[in-house]
């Protein structure tokens, strides 16, 4: 997606060879009209695939979800991180491990809002170790729903999540890949021309 | 808004004399669409204001906020939250205390993004005892910028947040003020019939 790589070159920071940060437009000032476009631009790619929810994770996953979920025409559920769960009896909930925080959470979506009859697309905003989305896909397998695909805003094409995502035949449709941030410049993957 | 109360009234849940869960479309799974007319309801109340930035709290407030950001052309801020804060240099913050989980926590907001030419909306999702908004308004006043006015999807009428905020002089928009929700019956404030 040409509009979001122009804003990752021009606000975003790299801050070592594995470190992205781009707090200005995504993950902490969000800029609306960028996220409208990503919304579309996952409407597009998904919108044959009869979803029927989009589940995403809380912090930075919520406004590129919700504009999806506008486009969609779809609910969306953006599940709840907790260092620990207390009541889980009336929840789906999973562990997920951030290497960056370095801490486990418990992720968890109510049973009320996520049913067997279920497609569901998958948004989050960053996809590099994956770590997220297993939890997600878990989550989703736990209400025996089913899974349509994984839409990302940036992925970071030189950790493992995405390929590793891909190979269990999941499709994931990442809006913008970064394969390097060597030397402080940040390099996409080339885009398939059928796109 | 007589589309968000009628949402209330339809999906809402009085779990006991204070509390109101709203889980089904605001705080754990989104309408969009409604998110969409939230946004543009906020923009009809404060297009005057000559507003630049809005401030939001994560992880509720996200959505209203993308929604108003979008309208009004500005760009949304979603303050963290952390349990403490260990390297404080380059934010501003402010101390948020929960009644409802009994814990306090440090909210902040990069100094890139909050100057002392900005005009800012506040919005959130719920009003309260104020504590978020007495943060936010901290925040604002550090960072030396404009506070343009409030804007709250639903208040809690019979606690003391938005009596408090409005007696500052400050201006508050709620698209719905619950007055009571005794006997497991939510009643609406009556509308100024001028607005």
């Amino acid at each position: 997606m040409e509009q979001l790589k122009n804003k990752i070159v021009d606000e975003g920071t790299v801050l070592s060879d594995t470190v992205l940060k781009v707090d200005s437009f995504l993950n902490h000032q969000i800029d609306p009209e960028l996220m409208q476009e990503i919304g579309k631009e996952f409407t597009r790619r998904f919108e044959g695939e009869k979803i029927t929810k989009i589940l995403s994770i809380e912090s930075s996953g919520i406004a590129p979800a919700t504009m999806a979920g506008l486009y969609l025409g779809v609910p969306v559920i953006f599940a709840r991180k907790r260092k620990s769960l207390t009541l889980t009896d009336h929840l789906y909930s999973s562990t997920v491990y951030s290497f960056t925080k370095k801490e486990s959470n418990e992720i968890s979506v109510s049973k009320d809002f996520l049913k067997k009859d279920d497609v569901v697309l998958l948004i989050d905003d960053f996809l590099a170790n994956g770590q997220a989305v297993h939890g997600l896909v878990d989550i989703i397998n736990k209400a025996e729903a089913k899974l349509a695909g994984v839409g990302i805003v940036i992925e970071k094409g030189f950790q493992a999540g995405g390929a590793e995502i891909r190979e269990q035949g999941i499709r994931v449709e990442s809006l913008a890949i970064v394969d390097s941030l060597e030397n402080g410049e940040i390099r996409f993957r080339d885009e398939d021309p059928a796109q």
